[in-house]
């Protein structure tokens, strides 16, 4: 039988959270981020530069079920300075994110931490010398 | 006080798996995906042009906490017709997933399903005939 090879993307992260107007005040708050699109309480959508970000109330709805809590998918937002995970830090926790995991060297060479926000999603940020970021802020890792 | 806008970008997806060898076997069967870089047991990196999907076993260590199942963020992989979404389905049931959501017509106007990787990941694969993709794979909607 042939065997698929899919493109190498991911089109859409979406986080189920149950207050959309919550979620998107504190993505303003924390990263200064604005969304795309809003359905108000349904759906917020923010492009990303060929994916989208998605914050989601109707998860469970849709597979007809409670949904666990957040907590086995990370997001990292990776840096460019030591100094600018700290900066993220600051203003997500300001803007009512949690510590999950604080930022510090780490012995892969860089320096990283976790936090939660408000609903309990993590996002790392993360300063990794050995993965560049090009112009447009993606990830090149030479592997 | 001066307030920071982050760029719009995502640089690390990190799926935390206690098995990462049996991740990798999945996406490979399911997906036709080969990692770029693995550590043995430890972590998996795939470059998505920009970004990197991580399957990673050491979260719970770095958090210092037992995680929760997967099943609040879903990833979605959008393809150009429905065609393709059933037999995504079909190759990634083949290969050990299992169906959450059926795929179906949705009322926003496409076809889509979702897939729970071995771990319980949740992948959406969608035809959603208003976000385009471009010859890259990237969603390009226009809001």
């Amino acid at each position: 039988m042939d065997h698929m090879r899919l493109e190498m993307r991911v089109s859409v992260i979406t986080l189920a959270v149950p207050d959309v107007t919550a979620a998107v005040r504190f993505y303003r708050q924390a990263f200064g981020w604005e969304p795309d699109f809003v359905a108000e309480g349904e759906v917020a959508f923010y492009d990303m530069g060929g994916i989208v970000l998605s914050l989601w109330s109707g998860l469970a709805r849709e597979l007809g079920r409670e949904l666990p809590p957040p907590g086995a998918v990370t997001l990292a937002y990776n840096t460019r300075s030591p100094q600018e995970v700290d900066a993220v830090f600051a203003q997500a926790l300001a803007a009512g994110a949690t510590v999950a995991s604080p930022a510090r060297t780490q012995e892969w060479g860089g320096y990283s931490g976790h936090i939660a926000d408000p609903h309990g999603h993590l996002w790392e940020i993360a300063y990794n010398p050995d993965w560049p970021l090009d112009e447009e802020g993606r990830v090149r890792p030479e592997w």
